[in-house]
């Protein structure tokens, strides 16, 4: 069964990040607003090498749409999602550092998720996967270190998503966590961003194809995925950064008096309509859409202060010794505001924090786009601890 | 034909303001994108009394979305868009001016739209409706005013769409202006802003329902519409507010662990879902969805600069003698860089300027809900006028 689920799996997401590697890390998984599921898979890849007294370990979390591939290897030398951080001599040095990035449990790139087949069925979970949050992801990434021998974390890093799950997995993991960095995250979700989500999860509900989850994989809802991730997009980058990058400009294509309101997709009359297009249609033929809906109510849901009596009482319980804690002056979604009050937090909790609103025209992207910035403040945050 | 034709329209748009008075102002009207109508009807509303020599009229131009209802009179008593603003003793006051309100070419609200019966065809327009820009709703704009016999402008406002409307008037209009107030609105609409707006648009075109536009006014495409607007609501108000007045509140009728994705409108459970959802099934009930893609893209066309060879060159053929410009600190869609840039313009043009960044949090619509702040601004500024 088991190679059957796995090769139908890699048939339906022939852009699942090849060089992960995918283990078995649990049996049984019990998630935590209920439900289980009976083998938990997680992929993961790594760079570097473990020094003896395995005291070199860095963990990569990820945001909502990454896979476990953070930068490219000898494996797979396509480009990470963060190629210009992670590397020989770049700001997280594989050379020094034994790094391991983990796929979100839910996600399409390899971990089970919605798309994995139900052993039981024969079938993918499909709606029927547990209700996922942002404490199971945390959960599975611990059986995942268990598994492959890691007890002592040197440093943690979770931007975005990853950064809600670097906080979950610091109150609830049982390994030492000496160091952390935490960018654009939150505590929990606010209602602008939970608004922004809520309505890209309507658009896909609402594509026909969608057919209440059990669509067809090779007629998927497209339209929804691709229209989600260009609400996306609108909240990740900023106003002043189209401004000055596209501002009126007309795209090459552009056929005016002609189609204005054709359904065509190549209708797109300026070049910042032609852009997002681009992105986006990119994103909708790698990414599975219950996968989406799944990851983007376990933000929605995470809530930090139900781990305490208060947010600062559940941070009460979170032991780091340092922490750098990045935003970005333009991000609406994960607004530097939330960053301040994740510093302070930790600063009452007795870990030594560094923390910087960066200025960066890029809006919440700003980690994965303006590297030059963030390289600095990590290099020199890593050059301490 | 014509009073069928009317009264199809009335009949298909039932919410179409009563009390608004229909006038032909036409035979033919040529738009300024090529293409004609055979007939062109404006609906607008009056309240106070016109003085002996016709010196105290005050036109009010709408955003987007509002009839010319901008308050309650003693034909339709329901409250209007700017109840607050307009009226007896009010910053904009009914007893001191002869107020008229004129809504949009192109809008469902009673003018020639869309969703008017073409007389050649005995159809609705539909997409066949020219393409529309804003210099055409400002020169319908003016022959609304000379069939109404007003040549003096005392006093011409325009809030978001209608600021677009007021400076493309104040370029086109043979009328005298006297003096201006300019609310959140632009010179030219910038890539952000398009991309919303695009984004809306295609939300519309990909609802299987829209049909290309030829969809049944029986079962139009509402979802579409629906989540346009829930777009538009995003990018209207702030995450400030939204914090304050809905933090993490769930809704009353939550379902948890029920239906999480299911399909149908009633699982919010988030109190900022259901009053986005709220919102945004009162306005799929009353607008138009081949109207809002009309209205919509003349925004994104709108240009100053074309009207001369930069758009100082064009602002120096307007002339006003004084002019307010309001801004929000919170408006991430016409930003208070884009009205501090209006109000620079008018300056250099000989217009004596009074120009304010106004510390509200509801964002682009603070016009319309902290009319507690506008109106002690619009109020200052009509006592020295």
């Amino acid at each position: 069964m088991k190679n059957k689920s796995h090769n139908k799996v890699t048939e339906i997401f022939k852009h699942t990040n090849t060089s992960a590697k995918v283990i078995k890390v649990a049996d049984v998984f019990k998630f935590t607003r209920g439900g289980s599921i009976s083998e938990l898979n997680i992929a993961y890849e790594t760079w570097g090498k473990i020094n003896k007294d395995k005291s070199n370990v860095v963990v990569i979390f990820t945001g909502l749409s990454a896979s476990s591939h953070v930068t490219s290897s000898s494996l797979d030398q396509s480009p990470g999602w963060w190629e210009s951080m992670v590397g020989k001599d770049k700001a997280i040095n594989t050379d020094e550092f034994y790094i391991v990035c983990i796929n979100t449990l839910g996600s399409c790139f390899g971990s089970t998720s919605p798309v994995t087949i139900n052993e039981k069925t024969g079938d993918p979970y499909r709606l029927t996967f547990p209700e996922l949050t942002i404490e199971d992801m945390a959960n599975a990434s611990e059986l995942l270190l268990d598994k492959i021998g890691i007890s002592k974390i040197k440093l943690l890093i979770g931007p975005s998503m990853g950064g809600m799950k670097a906080i979950a997995f610091s109150l609830l993991s049982k390994k030492s966590i000496e160091n952390l960095i935490l960018i654009s995250t939150a505590t929990q979700a606010l209602p602008y961003a939970i608004a922004l989500r809520s309505l890209q999860r309507e658009v896909i509900r609402k594509d026909p194809l969608w057919k209440h989850g059990f669509y067809s994989y090779e007629d998927p809802p497209l339209n929804g995925v691709r229209i989600a991730r260009k609400i996306g997009m609108v909240s990740y980058r900023s106003a002043i950064e189209w401004l000055q990058r596209f501002g009126r400009k007309k795209s090459v294509d552009s056929k005016l008096n002609q189609n204005t309101f054709g359904i065509e997709n190549t209708s797109f009359e300026y070049e910042i309509e032609s852009y997002l297009e681009h992105q986006a249609v990119k994103f909708q033929n790698i990414f599975d859409a219950n996968c989406y809906l799944y990851l983007s109510r376990a933000m929605d849901w995470f809530d930090v202060s139900e781990h305490g009596e208060s947010t600062a009482d559940a941070f009460s319980k979170i032991h780091i010794k340092n922490a750098l804690v990045l935003g970005v002056n333009t991000d609406i979604l994960f607004p530097p505001q939330q960053q301040k009050e994740i510093a302070e937090l930790l600063t009452l909790s007795n870990t030594k924090v560094d923390y910087k609103e960066l200025s960066c025209i890029q809006g919440h992207d700003s980690f994965l786009v303006d590297t030059t910035t963030f390289s600095k403040e990590i290099k020199s945050f890593i050059k301490l601890i």
